[in-house]
């Protein structure tokens, strides 16, 4: 149906902007040129910009959540589950593509938009807490650590690491953070 | 002098805009409006946007440095000079003004904008890898973590702790994130 591939090409142009250039940096025209779908076309489909937005935002959040739970639920022990999840194959230069909405202001300022990407870092962090709750139970992590802080750093390390990786033109210090944080995570006591 | 605070004006308007809508979001036009400069003015300090950006953005590069040496070279144990840097106090919800800045792909594509952002962040990393192998040598830190993996672990954190707490519109993921990873810190063996 041209219509369904239609609709599917400018969620599909507008999350590869939003991931390039942002929110702020992404223009209907932008998306109607390099989706090659009109004006017209285009607003038959969605009512505008923060619409299509919503569309994409949601996608990419769907599916990164999906990826996510994949390597938490897989085999081994609660450091090796986190780290399946952090040492996954990644386009690192490109950054995260939900991590980076955080710094589109109108994306933060508009509800609506916030919404999925709240909603997704809320989950790993519930998830990767659960991940380490069981390894404490099983003795696979020091008992000391808090579940939940050591999870909220497990999910930071990985965002500033697409910080550190950008700001360096290199992948190293992604890796070296993501090495850093499962060394610490190994137990010691 | 009138020239001098015009020029003043104008960098620490820019440093503002910057921080708040970064280098894609941020026009000359906004500049000169918030500031209350006009054109001429304007394009009599600065050659354009590029020249004013690079005034901000190493200025800001340069005020974060001073104060993080600072905190790293201050009293007590390895890790509780960490602690001093991590836990400053921070507008955590506007996020890092040096960090953000590797969301912008206008900023990124210019090795002279890219510039003072690399050294910031290679120069944090580095000098938190110098106090945590005096750490090591003292016995404040475990001997079975790297010093350099660790040190971008901890600079990651802060980073992706500004991503959790924009996102979640609280500060409260940031401070876990903190509390996780000076946890994982504290000598176990």
């Amino acid at each position: 149906m041209i219509s369904v591939d239609t609709s599917e090409r400018l969620i599909e142009t507008t999350r590869d902007l939003l991931w390039e250039r942002g929110y702020v940096g992404t223009s209907p025209k932008a998306i109607q040129q390099r989706s090659g779908i009109g004006q017209g076309s285009m607003y038959h489909h969605f009512d505008g910009k923060p619409d299509l937005a919503l569309a994409a935002i949601t996608r990419t959040a769907e599916e990164l959540r999906a990826q996510a739970e994949a390597e938490l639920t897989g085999p081994g022990t609660a450091v090796e589950r986190v780290a399946a999840y952090l040492r996954r194959e990644r386009e690192v230069l490109r950054g995260c593509p939900v991590g980076r909405l955080t710094q589109d202001p109108d994306v933060m300022a508009d509800p609506t938009l916030r919404g999925p990407v709240q909603e997704t870092f809320a989950w790993i962090r519930s998830r990767i807490t659960d991940v380490l709750n069981e390894g404490r139970e099983r003795g696979e992590v020091d008992a000391v650590l808090d579940p939940v802080a050591t999870a909220a750093t497990v999910v930071a390390v990985l965002q500033g690491g697409y910080v550190l990786a950008r700001a360096a033109g290199s992948v190293e210090p992604f890796t070296q953070a993501i090495d850093g944080v499962l060394g610490l995570l190994t137990p010691r006591a």
